[in-house]
Parts: C-alpha cells; sequence; structure tokens
C-alpha cells in the first residue's frame, strides 16, 4: 500500500468525475483539495465535506503541498494548464487524469512536464448523461473499469500507485492498456456508439414516435443526450480511430443491407446467430 | 365495456407472448384455452392455470367454441393457420394476432377469411430476449406500447374489443395506426435498432474488449441476442420499409463521418446539441 492518507489529493476540474472522486476519496479518509474556475461548484463540494479546501486560482503556494494531482478537465484544459502552472508543482508529485483519450494527451504532457514530476494517464469508464459536480455520485465507480495507460517513461511506482487509487475509488476491474490499445478499444467500444446512438437519433423527424418507442430504441439512444462540448473534443482528438471503426461499422451496415434487399435469409440468419453467440459473452463478464 | 368475461378466448401459439396473453388474461378471469405444436408448453400453462384446456391439434369441435381467437405466431405460419383452420371457427368470432409487422400479414388474412369471421391486427410493442412460455411474464406489458392495426374492412365493433383487450391485458398506451403508418413506425423504432445492434455486435472481433465494455456497448448490444428465425422473416416481410429506414440511417452516419473526417467541430457540435434536444422528448413522454 503506497497510497496511504498521508498523501495530500489536489483535483484539478470539479465536474462530474472530479466530484465524485472527490467524494469517494474524502470517504476512505484522505485530505482532498480543488481547483475549478468556479466558486459555486467549490462551495458545493465544501459543503458536502467532500473537499477541505478549493480555490479558483492555480497559486504556488496552494499548488505545491499536494503528493497527488489528478485533473479532471478537458484534454485541451489540461494541456494548457500543464503548460501554465506545472511549475507550481511540489518535487516528486505524481499526476493522473480521467481523460477519455490518451495517445494524444499522454505523450504530449509527459513531454512538456520535467522529471520533478510523473504523470501516468488513466481512464475511468464511468459517466452519466448528466454533467457537473452536483450530479458526482461516487457509485458510478461500482462494476465499472478503471484502465491505466502507462508509456515508456513511467516508473512501476507510478503504475502501482495509479492501480490502488482505482481500487480506492471502487472500481470493479483494473487494467492496464498502452495509450495505443485503450484508444482503438475506445473508438469502438465507446466513441463508435455515441455517433450510432446520435445518428439514430438525428437521422429523422421522430416527434411523431415518442408514443411508440419501446426498450430498443430507448436503449439504443440513452447516450444521445450529449455534452457536445466534451465529445467533441474527444472525437477529433480520437479522430484516426474513430473513423477506422466507424468505417468497419459502416461496411458491415451495407452488408446486412444488401443481404435484406436480395432477400438473402440464410446469411441474415446466419448473422443473427453469430451476433447472438458474441453478445453472450458479454453477459458472461458481467455476471464475473 | 364488449369483452366481458363470458368470451372464451383461445390463443393460438403459445409462446413468449401467447403465453403472457394466456397468464394475464387468466389472471382477469376469462376461460383461456390454447393450441400449440408443444405438448410440454401446453403443460406448463395448465400447471400455471394459465389456460384451462390445451390442445396440440386445431380440430373443429375444439376450435369452434371461442369467440376470441388471439393468435401469437409468426407471420406464415398464422397465414397457413387461417387458410387451413379458419373454416372450423365460431360464426361471428373475432380474430386477432401480435405480430410485429402488419401490412404484408393483415390484409391477406382478411382476404382469406369470408364474411363469418373478423379478423383485426394489433401488436403488443413488449418482448424479451428470452423466448418460450416459459419466460412469459405478464408484467412484460406494464409500461408498453399496444397498437390496434384497423383496415377499411374493420368494423368499429372489432376495434373497440380490440382496444379493450389492450388495456384488460395491461398495456400503458393503446394506440391505432393504419398497417401503413404501423409499418413504418416499427421499421425505424424497431428493426432498425435491432439491424444496428446486430451490426455493432458483428463488425469486429470484441473478445478482447469483454472486460472493458461501459455501460453504452451494452445498452446498444442488448437486443444483438436475437431470435433469427422470427426477426429475419419479419425484416423481409416488412423489407421496403426497414431499407427505406436503413438508408437514412446510413446517409446521417456517413455525414457525420465525414464531418468527423474534416475536423469540422462546429456541425458535429451542431448534431450532438439536436440529438440531446430530441433524445429529451423521449424521457418526457416515459414520465407521463
Amino acid at each position: 500500500m503506497n497510497l496511504n492518507t498521508d498523501k495530500k489529493i489536489l483535483i484539478v476540474g470539479l465536474g462530474l468525475i472530479g466530484g465524485s472522486y472527490a467524494q469517494a476519496l474524502s470517504s476512505k479518509g484522505y485530505t482532498v483539495c480543488a481547483i475549478d474556475i468556479s466558486q459555486d461548484s467549490l462551495d458545493y463540494a465544501l459543503q458536502k465535506n467532500w473537499i477541505t479546501q478549493g480555490s479558483t486560482q492555480p497559486e504556488q503556494g496552494f499548488i505545491s503541498q499536494f503528493d497527488i494531482v489528478i485533473f479532471g478537465l478537458y484534454p485541451h484544459d489540461l494541456i494548457d494548464w500543464v503548460e501554465s502552472y506545472s511549475k507550481y508543482l511540489k518535487r516528486g508529485a505524481l499526476l493522473t487524469d480521467v481523460t477519455g483519450v490518451k495517445g494524444s494527451v499522454v505523450y504530449r504532457v509527459q513531454e512538456i512536464l520535467g522529471d520533478d514530476v510523473e504523470f501516468i494517464g488513466a481512464h475511468p469508464m464511468a459517466g452519466s448523461e448528466f454533467s457537473g459536480v452536483k450530479n458526482s455520485r461516487m457509485e458510478i465507480f461500482q462494476n465499472a473499469n478503471y484502465i491505466v495507460t502507462p508509456t515508456e517513461k513511467n516508473t512501476q511506482y507510478a503504475i502501482d500507485i495509479c492501480k490502488e487509487l482505482g481500487q480506492i475509488l471502487g472500481f470493479k476491474t483494473i487494467t492496464v492498456l498502452s495509450p495505443e490499445q485503450h484508444d482503438e478499444m475506445i473508438a469502438f467500444l465507446s466513441q463508435l456508439t455515441h455517433c450510432i446512438a446520435i445518428t439514430l437519433m438525428t437521422c429523422r423527424d421522430t416527434e411523431c414516435m415518442t408514443d411508440y418507442s419501446g426498450d430498443s430504441f430507448r436503449d439504443l439512444t440513452r447516450i444521445a443526450k450529449i455534452n457536445d462540448e466534451m465529445w467533441s473534443e474527444l472525437f477529433l482528438l480520437n479522430k484516426d480511430d474513430l473513423l477506422k471503426q466507424m468505417k468497419l461499422f459502416e461496411q458491415a451496415f451495407s452488408k446486412l443491407y444488401s443481404y435484406i434487399e436480395n432477400d438473402n435469409r440464410e446469411e441474415i440468419r446466419k448473422i443473427m446467430r453469430y451476433s447472438t453467440s458474441q453478445r453472450e459473452l458479454f453477459d458472461k463478464t458481467r455476471e464475473k
């Protein structure tokens, strides 16, 4: 156990995820402080006792006291912050993040930082269709996956601390992937699914249909309620991987289209049987 | 109230939906009997007291006693059954069904039948990824939609009885649509969503990803576990409508692809904002 409760933790960016981190970590006895541009968000977390101190200003006197710094910022804000303020960080501090894309963030941040502090990427695969600290709930980490994405620059110490952080936060599964493996996987499992949901929700007039929708349509469009600022940034930062996965989907969809067009019932049934057996693997994983 | 408990009800085809109908109707005091090719299914329903009598044979002496006949069969089996056995039906009997496509079934059945009996189409929009009478549960009708699809041949009496049946079964919303309106709507809300789910589940190797999937992927692929016999038939019977909706989806998906390819963040955000506002309409309907 390296991440003992002596370590002082700073959360930079107190949104849905940052707030949920603050709640989980403070409930486990850690001293958690936060920086956010909104005094309102800080006040909310202070009042909930999720943080002991908050600041809207990234001042050296404040920042330099923390052993662990967790960035709950959008990718470009994270890079900007590190460029401007990393000089204020405590020597030996460990930095990590919650960003949903890795390749375009992790290497850049590590490049900016000197040898005094270490940054290791992590992706808590949890969220909500509602944003902001007032929707934070540490329960979103239960049954969720936490992925640590080290590069060759990272120490084993940092990897261990980061995995431990995932455990303390309450994640069910903690794994390690390279930034590249992470980005390909996330392009398929998460970004492509959001592309599909928003396309389904917008490809035709549906207002006349609200009375008729069943669980299928509701399930497929739940994530069509989307934070456009965050997700458009994530899509474009992972553009090559996402386009590749979109293309795979599009080709398979066109094939199914042509089977239906040609009344090729045997091929349609073959896809459906394969789909059924593949989906069962995911049910089994959940039961584990 | 026309559909009083004096009416004797026959269910032909005791699968998931037929069984759930039997359970719901018997619990409301109706005399329910069933025909099914499987003695096992009949025995299950008899033992549960969902039916008072079951037969594997469509014999005249048995069939001729029922006022209401509900077909829980696949479309082509329904048409075959009506062609072979409708001559045994009681004069004045009212027939209805549970089929997921209407245009290709309703007109054909009405054409086969003489003036002695009346058929009116209905679609209970409820289901489960599990099939068969042993998975029947009348609770699947709660919060679900029931759509009556009359043609010009139907009487107001039949429409009223059929709507009443939906109420007795426990459906939340009962509406009336033409077979054509129904089929267009179902092509989009249900068939297209199943096409998307099975494509997503089969377009690439995913076995390496089972540990990383979040709620998004699970939600979008829940219906990828699919009864290939039934759904391939439903797809092909509603081919023109389905292909039209698939094309709409495909075009919108390609447009999103090109916005991402060209880093057109403003257009991506515009789609996301529209998607968010459209999805909220469906949340509102649920709350009603």
